[in-house]
């Protein structure tokens, strides 16, 4: 039974920290939402101080800028932690910022796992994330408790901060432009006559089916635009892949498209719905009418 | 047993006509390449002129040009097929190209089917195809010696041509799309030390996934360019989808900037080979060495 906090209670750290409660750690809930807090102390974590002898801390954190602040920011936690803690660092950033911070945290005595997470909210709340990681050995040893009670798959992919990073840039890169994709095929299939259950039905078991297609495009059959990860993730998380090829200087150009569809999506006023509300832009793009929606 | 003439032998048609002969059916192949008729009717093929009793003609060209040249140009076969007999029509065109040739036969008392196939040349010669078909009841009564020949597969998508179309479009745009994010993913990861063979072994179990990206990057990990579809039918196809899509005032931008990167790869001499090498002017744009070249 270790300590652990999860720092940052959003719709993925909450279900981690319960994922962690429910695994049998004393696990510490923070974020600067008080309701979460309380909400948390009432199923049974906790919400004070962290103690000195913290074993594990998770970092939930929308980017590197709140990754910093939470480690190193007037009230950075990286100072109190004891020696041969581990900091689980969740968020995705670039592998030369998660590099830098595990460097910052070996002079504090730190251990560092580069983490990034993958799955959506339900699989958080359910303890079987994809969390794409590395670090030293060390640092998986600590780890391993709070890791156990989140994960159903570790990628192991390498030895130093950075490895966890990159691959989580590349698959939100995929990830980002397949949601984008499924809704520009989607629309343009309804030009057509296909029908969006049709669409699924169909390219589902054929060569154009991806993973998030199959996921995402039930939402717009559905009409349904409960956000299980948001539209507003996107310009984000593609933003920092692009910022990461440029400082490369590698040319992704369908990334950057994609990446515009989504900032259409959030200016028309839906950067709060799912992320398969990026199909709005091409709708309305073409006068397209979508299930669930007023013709 | 049915007598099919299976007319285009290529790296589709070749293996169709050879399923079509294994199912015991009487089938005659046609080519304007006179060596591919010759290795056909070697194989217990036909290859004279076609019976005045022919059941079924499947058309395996290229496109729409194609297509209508060998149903209705100079040596049109339809003015010569008796009443009743049924086009099975397989390339990748317009929708409304295909209700306009379903009219056109019908003039002549001959069915058609709108059947363009998916799955390679592999599955063709296996009789394993997808075909996206649509047709009248007697159009598809006809077709189904030839149908159960070649295809594992057949989605019955409507009681009119056009709908098969425009299905094939919608999974064209996605395949195509997805063959160049895959590039353009696992070029980017090769610019932050994701190795190729990492990028498949982890990103096939993410949410990064796509059914092309699973069959084609092992191609680049194994630096094998043999084609199983080759560069040059994405700026056609694609180019399909754009047509299509233009005339019906709808925006695709992820589609054209996929299509680009084909016509680049084609541009840069890579046109016949498989279409994993749109890998190449990610690698080159980025002065990056893919597994299986000279450093």
């Amino acid at each position: 039974m270790s300590k652990i906090a999860v720092i940052g209670l959003g719709s993925m750290g909450y279900g981690m920290a319960q994922s962690c409660l429910r695994a049998g750690h004393d696990t510490w809930g923070v974020d600067i939402n008080a309701d979460a807090m309380a909400r948390f102390a009432a199923e049974g974590g906790r919400a004070g101080a962290l103690p000195a002898d913290l074993d594990i801390a998770m970092i939930v954190v929308l980017n590197a800028a709140q990754t910093e602040a939470v480690l190193f920011g007037e009230t950075g936690i990286v100072a109190d932690l004891p020696k041969g803690a581990v900091v689980i660092a969740c968020a995705t950033v670039p592998p030369e910022f998660a590099l830098k911070m595990q460097e910052r945290c070996a002079k504090a005595g730190v251990l560092y796992l580069d983490a990034p997470i993958s799955g959506g909210s339900v699989k958080a709340a359910n303890g079987q994330l994809s969390i794409m990681a590395s670090g030293s050995a060390q640092a998986f040893a600590a780890a391993r408790p709070a890791l156990d009670a989140t994960a159903e798959t570790v990628f192991e992919l390498g030895d130093s901060a950075g490895a966890g990073s990159a691959m989580k840039a590349v698959n939100q890169l995929l990830a980002g432009v397949h949601i984008a994709t499924m809704a520009e095929a989607l629309t343009f299939g309804m030009t057509q006559g296909v029908t969006p259950d049709k669409f699924v039905e169909v390219i589902s078991k054929c060569a154009g089916s991806s993973w998030m297609l199959e996921n995402r495009a039930p939402h717009i059959v559905d009409g349904d635009y409960t956000p299980r990860s948001s539209v507003n993730i996107w310009p984000k998380d593609l933003g920092i892949v692009l910022d990461i090829a440029k400082s490369a200087q590698f040319s992704a150009p369908i990334t950057a498209v994609a990446l515009q569809q989504f900032v259409a999506a959030a200016g028309m006023g839906f950067g709060g719905e799912d992320d398969a509300a990026v199909a709005k832009v091409y709708a309305r793009n073409a006068g397209l009418t979508l299930p669930g929606e007023d013709a």
